[in-house]
């Protein structure tokens, strides 16, 4: 699922599923999962009143590539399970984000949140010639990146010039209850419209594994 | 799988195995899985240096029946999910934990921890007294519990009178790094006897699921 | 503070306050506390939008005495960190939770909870003669217990038949915001009335040393 | 405490010490704290038997101000709570980490990584040639930067150009286990040497807030 202009979001490994919730609940009151429609129901009512530890027994991987700023968001969600790519380890592949103009010029800002805007009145043309001067700094920054690991500066040092608009990968697991807790937070309005397009992804996969869970959280967030 | 006289341990799912530990540690450097046995040298690399996040991305769901002191103990491991059968909300069904005359006489108490000891010297004689005694006990709490609820008094207090040694079930999961955690605790020789046997039965759900792993533990603890 | 028959809670120990709440939050905007009331805005405007890391900058630290029932559903909660008496290691002292007539006849039962209520109808003295009976049954398991430990059954067996109106005692601590979620689902309707009690204990400890913190709780749950 | 070029660690606030640790073990047994030494052997005892639970009973809150490729790092350990400023919010201050020339040529390098090491033999020259490219290189982001927020640009995008030297700050509060278990990853000789500087000052708030536990971490790990 592609994100970004060269982000994506992959389901790697899922376990668990609506009825899966269902049965976890039920070991409270010693009997099983008896079949949908009927016990819509319950998941209704366990979602509602937020008996949420049945929604622990199911969850999924996936795999990711974002730019750095979204990873930094990202890992503040601290009930995954993350490995990322090191610039430790590996020189980081040169792919930067380069936002649109039409991003840039907040056509697409739904954002609520106030703090975050700009001043607006950027115009088309502004809006290029700054994505033109970005997109001659990555190339810069990626310059100094390869003479420093030519020169012989370690990968772990030479990284500094690296910018937050590089992309990384990693791997993220969570349990259905923490990757709901994710989405109500990164859909939301007041997210940054970047990780917001990947919420959105995380999103249409929860949709498509957890169909009846899905429908519960985008009725009631 | 018995454990104890009543009790078992069952699998009910799980996700991940050896390989996806490796594909997740693969993330830092960019690379994936590549082959056993080549990559037990990365693995095991992984499990000396603690390097133990990759061994979230794998893990499973179990059901259990214990005694409620047991799950007493297993519930202070704060990072698995837990969803048990509630005296709130159904009669606990009438099963209780009675430990043999061996166990009594401390044949097979291999416990390191001396604190827990009983001062030892107890007869054979002795040791089917009381077993005598805790059998007639039993009875009489659940005719305790079913007079309160005949009479009218709610499960949630008619319970008080229910016994530790009264079996309830659960569904537990975990990854496989808690996990770990959770056997290196109790496996132990300081832990309870009757919940290393539980442990034992985690350990060769393990053992099943990610052979490589299990003999790493097996061996570094 | 007095809790049910013979418990209790206690503060410890605290960090934090209403003020280092602010100051954490203002991290984000690389500024300091104002002042009250000033401030008042920003922390309302926290507990609204669910900006929660600012509250984990504050917590406290209590010591509990209460049923092994009510600590059943405590430690449920995993991010507060516990310690607690060990019948493994002491004898529990003899010490058992008695509900009043009134508790047993619901006349203080405010739950919302279906499940969990008695058939109702009970009289006054049919509530005295369980009682009574219930007070009986706590010596017997009294007596049996001291007569397994003077056996030299080991304390870690012994226990088996001990009751989970037993009280017990332990030491929990928690930040700021795992307090409020203890207290939004064990204050509320559905909670038992036991562990209601000693929520609303905590609930006043919260009030006293973070009164304005406690203020949007309040109006806002 | 001053970190590198111009970060810093700060204590905010503190609770507990090495006295609540022993009183929260002796929960278990009923007792409480009967002095030092005496209980030093308790203390010990607990470290060495990894009865990690009363060490979460003591613990502290700083103020960090670190590169963001420190903060990266920083952030895999999910078991603290974090403030950090956020450019979402505002300008990141112009403050960037430059490495000395002995960081460079690796004469403070003690670390066991291999992977992490650039290839060696650069010269006294070519690090320094490499600072001054990239010292003009964090002029020339900080320009770009401030192009697009001048421009109009939000903050939040204008920030992609951010490179991972750049100094943010945050507040980080955790109980001392888990600081403990932080100190042990990132005081390791395969740590990455500018976070073993930050964590070098924790370690230094440690052993002077809670001095015996320090001295066991010293001697133990």
């Amino acid at each position: 699922m592609k994100v970004l202009d060269e982000g994506y979001v992959k389901l790697v490994e899922h376990w668990g599923g609506d009825e899966a919730i269902i049965e976890a609940a039920r070991m409270s009151t010693n009997k099983g999962f008896k079949g949908w429609p009927e016990d819509e129901r319950l998941l209704s009512y366990l979602y509602r009143n937020k008996h949420a530890t049945p929604f622990e027994m199911a969850g999924f991987v996936i795999e990711v590539k974002a730019p750095l700023f979204v990873f930094r968001e990202w890992h503040r969600h601290r009930t995954q399970s993350y490995n990322e790519m090191s610039a430790r380890y590996v020189p980081l592949p040169d792919e930067n984000y380069l936002p649109t103009v039409d991003r840039l010029m907040g056509v697409n800002r739904e954002t609520a949140n106030k703090q975050a805007q700009g001043k607006g009145g950027l115009s088309g043309n502004q809006a290029e010639e700054w994505l033109h001067r970005l997109s001659h700094f990555y190339e810069y920054a990626q310059w100094l990146y390869e003479d420093g690991l030519e020169k012989g500066v370690s990968k772990e040092v030479a990284r500094v010039c690296v910018p937050v608009g590089r992309y990384s990968r990693m791997r993220a697991g969570a349990n259905l209850r923490n990757w709901l807790g994710f989405l109500s937070l990164r859909m939301a309005d007041d997210a940054q419209w970047e990780i917001r397009q990947y919420a959105n992804a995380v999103g249409s996969i929860v949709s498509e594994l957890f169909p009846r869970t899905w429908q519960l959280f985008s009725e009631r967030g």
